[in-house]
């Protein structure tokens, strides 16, 4: 499934269907598979995907494996997917869970929607699972449904951010070379220290490189070293290169990675995952407005001021609401000038909710309301809108976070921009946060 | 300074004095020598620290240096001052920084009361930038105040959460063996690419560490270390360690580091630092009242739902205010039961701003009110308590967050826990995001 721009910076397109969608996902389908012939020079290979997720995450200081810890509320291991998913050129996603998470992977399978994915058993350590995954995928298994690719790609569960280039990027090289993989410049210095603790030696940092995921393969080459290999390489070893290299004696082409490829390790690294998501799904903002009156409108200032104060993000006027809704827009601003019940809102959160669009992100919506202080009190405005309480509990529950803002709209222009200004501020705040929290809140500019 | 318990895990301690604190902070001072003494077995050594911070941070991909980028408002190396300052023992904290950051650098020490620090200028590379601090420490420096340690800390600037623990190691093993240095575990495989940049060989991940800061040294090691060592290693080498064994011909002893000990070095470390100082400030709630009446009062109520929802979250009564602000305690809840005006809040924002305690991190307080439908309509009610909003703009300039919180308080015992419980859902929101686009709201439970 292929939905916006390949290897762009946005949010890896989600895997359930978005309705109404089937013009758009298989126009980009086709664009993606001749840009594999344009960048490879040559014909799109078969490419399936193992990915080990056996692990027991004891560095991150949680009970909870890694993989399985959520961010936004959604298990890690289903944004990796979602990222796999995308790439209509990979046919088959092979799993390796532990007989113990079997089920908890089964659930997420089907509550996010994910496809083309196959479980198998983790084994006991990561060489073992990847073993486990390639077996699944070769030809003489008996009663499998999956077909040998020509190329398989070695991703792990807990780098959520792999981009369709990168992918591209080992799977061509992997055609060539035999093997591939993604690297990054080290961090740190590495030194090897003696048998005492000191410092017996430092490497010089530029002369070596970091060895990430994801990494490709002809089918053939890492299944054959694999099954050469020893015990002692399927219980110690953490490089499927070195595998190849040693038992194939291929040469492994290294591939300059992005620093996005990063491995969830510790906790600071799902934070900076979850800052990284709430970014990502915070650069559009579509304003919905319950009239088309001329453009000197409150409304259509509001437009205006949002587009100014927030830089990088994308605002667009929602008329047409379904095309922004495949173009993966979660937050939505509903400017209510002509009425001030939800009629607006309700139809914004029905169409929200018909449109699949929340099942893999929360979605902001904020629902717009203007006061003039002269015609009816505060109190009595606030109290009206807050009806809004009711419609938020609702909403939730579809994953879709509702508040409510009140803009004071003074005759005065000055006064009036700076109730707009604080408006943004606010709307700004909500969308960045994202925070189940403050639902159905009714927020005063 | 040394305020809290010493390595422990909550935030490091503030540069400014809080106001009052002579008797702890002495008290503190003289448990932290004692403790120097006891754990090294061996006399307390003069000790400075040295941090270069010329960098310009160009894998951040953002045109601020990182170690200048903000978090909650304020610049990444000012955490980095206070978790050095923090450490009584070390005498002299000497700051490395280019020539056109100098203004900003002076700006930051007096706007955060940072002391015991010394300026000198930044050279090309890190290594000419620890040797220029070297210098300004040596004796032989004409018109200098500073005087010459016997150990010496090299940290980064951009290290921001090193703990009292882990600098006690490195200055024990440095006074021991010449140097030392904090090390951890890889993270990834280090590989070794060939000239046509394919795999050569892979190392053995156990047998290497990465070489992490800080790291210390007896001075005389690592200045002869640098007066002797060639062009070539200070505009190319990275590793302090490695200088003093080469030049000095010391054994560097390694001591294992925490995970928190990373440096940051790309967005999403920034994001990890920002989420880690956000949670380590949100781990206390002080709950004043304005009310001494029995323990079934709602107020008393709320404390408890509080202490029961918000878990590892020590909520604390406000009878001893001052006590609690030099504990160090960033949120409070002011429960207006008796009167509807914002008395006892006034007077909580007043203590906090002559305490200081804002001057370093962003203070949360939540003004709590309580409404009973039957007597007062919630519009009445909620027009009365927007006054907030006057109020919140004052505190933001003294960087306390401000926001309200109104609680229906119905007769029926289940639904009176149910708005407590929700009370508490949006005070736990209110802290965690410590967002200053939401002040000034009243939020409805």
């Amino acid at each position: 499934m292929e939905l916006g721009p390949p290897g762009g910076s946005g949010p890896a397109e989600p895997g359930p269907r978005l309705r109404g969608l089937r013009g758009a996902d298989a126009a980009a389908s086709a664009s993606s598979l001749s840009r594999f012939g344009a960048e490879a020079g040559c014909r799109a290979p078969a490419v399936a995907a193992v990915l080990p997720a056996g692990g027991s995450g004891e560095r991150m200081g949680v009970p909870t494996p890694k993989q399985f810890c959520p961010i936004l509320e959604r298990p890690l291991i289903s944004y990796t997917l979602q990222a796999l998913e995308r790439v209509s050129w990979i046919k088959d996603i092979i799993v390796a869970v532990t007989r113990e998470n079997m089920e908890t992977m089964k659930g997420i399978i089907q509550r996010y929607q994910h496809k083309r994915i196959s479980l198998v058993e983790a084994g006991v350590t990561r060489h073992r699972s990847i073993f486990n995954g390639l077996k699944a995928l070769a030809e003489d298994q008996p009663n499998c449904r999956l077909s040998k690719p020509e190329v398989v790609i070695i991703h792990d569960a807990v780098r959520p951010f792999v981009e369709e280039d990168v992918l591209l990027k080992v799977v061509t090289a992997a055609q060539e070379h035999g093997a591939s993989g993604a690297i990054r410049p080290l961090v740190s210095t590495v030194i090897s220290p003696s048998a005492d603790s000191c410092l017996d030696h430092s490497l010089e940092r530029a002369r070596y490189r970091a060895s990430e995921m994801p990494q490709a393969f002809l089918f053939d080459v890492i299944y054959d070293a694999y099954q050469q290999c020893s015990d002692y390489d399927l219980e110690f070893g953490t490089e499927c290169l070195h595998l190849a290299l040693k038992y194939s004696h291929i040469k492994a082409k290294l591939v300059e990675g992005s620093p996005d490829l990063w491995k969830v390790t510790y906790k600071r690294d799902l934070y900076a995952a979850e800052s990284i998501i709430k970014e990502r799904i915070s650069q559009k903002v579509c304003v919905v407005m319950d009239t088309k009156e001329d453009e000197e409108h409150v409304g259509h200032c509001l437009e205006e001021m949002l587009k100014t104060e927030l830089n990088h993000v994308k605002v667009t006027s929602g008329q047409d609401l379904q095309q922004i809704i495949l173009e993966q827009c979660y937050n939505f601003v509903c400017v209510n000038v002509m009425t001030s019940d939800f009629e607006e809102t309700q139809r914004l959160l029905n169409m929200v909710e018909e449109s699949n669009l929340s099942i893999l992100y929360p979605v902001v919506v904020i629902s717009v309301h203007f006061l003039d202080y002269e015609s009816v009190p505060l109190g009595q405005k606030m109290e009206k809108v807050m009806q809004i309480r009711e419609f938020a509990k609702e909403a939730k529950k579809r994953n879709i976070l509702l508040s409510g803002l009140l803009i004071y709209f003074p005759q005065e222009e000055q006064k009036l921009r700076e109730s707009l200004r604080q408006g943004t501020t606010i709307i700004s705040a909500l969308i960045k946060e994202r925070n189940s929290g403050l639902i159905g809140q009714l927020l005063v500019a």
